[in-house]
């Protein structure tokens, strides 16, 4: 049960309850759901008894008992005197009154203390879990992470390549385009990474995609079939655990340390992965970069084991503290290792582009693939950005950027020293967009982001970072990129008065 | 073995194989092999003996032994004393020298005769039996279903409107925004389609999506689990195959006649679906329009099963025949149905938007679980569709091409029987964007067009769009709408003259 012990994190179990304002019965009921739904407790494992799991988390055994009886109730445990296994995947039952041709192997049915139970139900299982509503306003608030600039970003350029584009393009350019995106683009994208990061790629190698997480989901298609395992880090990236899961994979969260992702060597052959999922230039969102040592053992590993390494190379545009580690992609010949980029944080987050490079080996047949399952279009945009990038525009404004950032970095840090009232570590300012800041345990990360969007500040909880939003962490993630530096301290101000309120 | 049945189609088995030019055991080896990736042929099926299969296909029993054992070496099949049955998914293999850790769950490897596979193998299990290079040029030829007329297209007006949205956008266009679509772009969709369509749906019901097959992907995901059967119209739309086969339902073709989808009522209680997806006002390719009372019967059986009907209503906008059946959605109240559009036919393809429709019992949630899953962008482009339809210049553009595509129509009729040396059936002229004209049996579609390409036309063969490519059909599918009237006589004549070459 090293799963269960992934789900429940025994040691933390407590502490994260508390931070998330739980009782330990919702807790244990919530993260057992999610474990459930995420496919990360698969049908048929057995759980441990009540009584043996509520000495393993400290709780009551009556707790445990609840919990595991509303799962039940909800289709997702089956109880009987053998004990207690996770139930079989059945189809999702359909809305009120519609549900007699779904209820196969579900125990039970999907009634439920909740309310809410029978519509909810209409959607499918894999829906489950899966929730966010969020006011597109919000992405815009001060200390939101990973939004870059937006009002310095050189949008009357832009406006004259993206018509300089649409006159020099011929209706072709409103019609179905290559789905491994336009040779202009790739071309320049090759180029750039080649000069920039060392990535040894032929236009042929790039291909473009809609942003990180559907470059993610392509990978995981490409490469690994349903049922095999991807490395993910933890805490980490929440749109590589959605696109991983989403391509039916399963998750297993390895820790991060000061040196990037850190696998237990047995893991290799035990937990032997299909991918693994990184991003050695600027961990996300704790920020150490990975070592040299510890990236040359993930490629011997990954060659030993016929897995793939996908090196996630965000934030590597803006380093703040000298020259970054060359690309993985290219530090040995023939790695194993997809590379991945996004125009997200570099360019706009609307503009929906970025890529991903095959080895050369795969690139051929993957081109193939890629071609019978997805069509593409937005030629005129991808012209237009391929002619920002090959004029030397986005290299201009990555270096006005990392100035930019670096300023309202060293702001931000500033008004933490001076006006906020715990001695906090601050984490991750060697690069990127963001900062994370440690709380004191008293000051739940929800609860203070909860309260601090009221007062129009946008900073992420750590927790949340958290595989399964278990996580031992607290903390906040605090983007600093769409932020100017004069308004720094009056907005740390803020954010202090709001914790202050809460310890 | 129904599926078996499905997969091979003994009674037009050996015709298809000839009308593909491949020997009777190739015919048999790719037939079963696509059914056994697409997961049409789940593990642990078993497959007949070999004297039986042979005389089922009217083929030597060699040919079976050798087709199955091909398969064996590849690990598709495990051959004992017991029979043949489908081997166990396991996980890929990796490129060359790298193939250790993941020879679980196969027999013998992977490898073959061929000389490639071992380059094949490094992609995924899921990935086999797709691959597409298209020059993009080729859309752009005569004859290519699905291309609207691109020249045709108010460029210059919409410039306009993009220029507009532009304007009147702030940064926050920039940014990332709400994944189910822009509110105004939600609200001009709705009230087109109450007025256009009758269907009954709030803005909040409408999601904004990359396009049809993405739609799919997304209904799937929402609605159905992994291994849910989905039924599909055969011959159909490939996207639709793409799309569900992505998201790991198992399918089931189910044969078009002249009143549209016609399952055999015992399916309903043997092979339950979950979704049933359909394109009721012009089948594709076909042409038929799903009749009133075949409508309702699918309503009804759809709500005595609890599975859902995907109307895909490609093809609606451009009736030639008086006015349109309204769309199934609206017919019956709560009616089950999910309805899909796209853009890409009425306005451009390269805009990549679309939209479903969802229940209004099931839209809230939905809205919670496609927040979580996909990040989404272009608020320009969306902001401008919207002042398009609002403003009255998209029921425009549709009259104008309405006339335009019946006057192309029109003229590819009267070449076809001017100049046509065989009396050919036409079908599905009463709307859209394409006729199916039918070939003799000693002219293969496959053939033609691949020879008609040579000569700078792209018509499809119909047989590509029988489920699995094994389809019972010889015919042409001859997109008019992006070929002008007055070219309709040469390229006719061109045609006709690789035809004759041919047959």
């Amino acid at each position: 049960m090293s799963e269960l012990f992934d789900v429940l994190n025994p040691p933390g179990f407590r502490a994260e309850a508390r931070a998330q304002g739980l009782t330990l019965q919702r807790a244990l009921y919530e993260a057992l759901k999610r474990g459930i739904v995420q496919g990360r407790l698969l049908p048929g494992a057995s759980l441990p008894g009540s009584r043996e799991l509520a000495q393993e988390l400290g709780m009551g055994r009556n707790g445990v008992v609840h919990a595991y009886e509303q799962l039940a109730t909800e289709g997702h445990l089956q109880c009987s005197r053998q004990g207690t296994v996770v139930a079989a995947l059945g189809a999702g039952v359909h809305g009120s009154g519609r549900a007699e041709g779904h209820t196969e192997g579900r125990k039970g049915g999907r009634a439920s203390a909740d309310g809410e139970r029978p519509r909810r139900a209409a959607l499918s299982r894999r829906s489950e879990g899966f929730h966010r509503l969020r006011d597109p306003a919000q992405e815009l608030l001060p200390f939101m992470p990973g939004i870059p600039a937006l009002d310095a970003f050189p949008i009357a350029q832009w406006d004259r390549l993206m018509a300089q584009s649409r006159r020099h393009s011929g209706s072709d350019a409103l019609c179905y385009r290559d789905p491994s995106g336009e040779p202009e683009l790739r071309q320049a994208i090759a180029t750039y990474l080649r000069a920039a990061r060392g990535v040894h790629a032929g236009a042929d190698q790039v291909f473009v995609t809609d942003g990180t997480q559907q470059a993610l989901e392509l990978c995981a298609r490409l490469l690994a079939d349903v049922g095999d395992t991807a490395w993910i880090e933890h805490p980490g990236y929440g749109g590589a655990r959605t696109a991983l899961l989403q391509a039916g994979l399963r998750l297993q969260p390895v820790t991060v340390d000061a040196e990037g992702i850190h696998p237990p060597e047995a893991w290799w052959a035990e937990r032997t992965p299909r991918l693994v999922y990184t991003t050695p230039s600027h961990q996300y969102p704790l920020g150490p970069t990975l070592t040299l040592a510890r990236r040359m053992q993930l490629i011997e590993q990954a060659r030993r084991h016929g897995c793939w390494l996908i090196e996630d190379d965000y934030d590597s545009e803006f380093r703040h503290d000298g020259p970054p580690l060359a690309a993985m992609q290219g530090q040995v010949q023939d790695a194993p290792v997809v590379y991945l980029g996004t125009f997200s944080k570099t360019v706009f987050p609307a503009l929906r582009t970025g890529f991903m490079v095959l080895p050369a080996a795969v690139a051929e047949q993957a081109a193939g693939v890629i071609g019978a399952w997805a069509p593409r279009g937005h030629a005129i945009a991808q012209r237009a950005l391929a002619s920002f990038i090959a004029e030397g525009h986005f290299t201009r404004h990555l270096r006005r950027m990392r100035q930019l950032y670096r300023g309202r970095q060293v702001a931000l840090r500033e008004a933490l020293a001076t006006h906020w009232p715990w001695p906090g570590e601050v984490l991750g300012a060697q690069a990127g967009m963001h900062l994370v800041l440690s709380l004191p345990e008293g000051l739940p990360d929800h609860a203070l982001c909860e309260a601090a969007l009221q007062q129009g500040l946008s900073p992420r909880p750590l927790t949340a970072y958290g595989t399964g939003g278990i996580g031992g962490f607290n903390g906040l993630v605090m983007g600093y990129a769409n932020t100017p530096a004069e308004t720094m301290v009056p907005l740390v101000r803020t954010l202090a008065s709001v914790a202050r309120s809460l310890a």
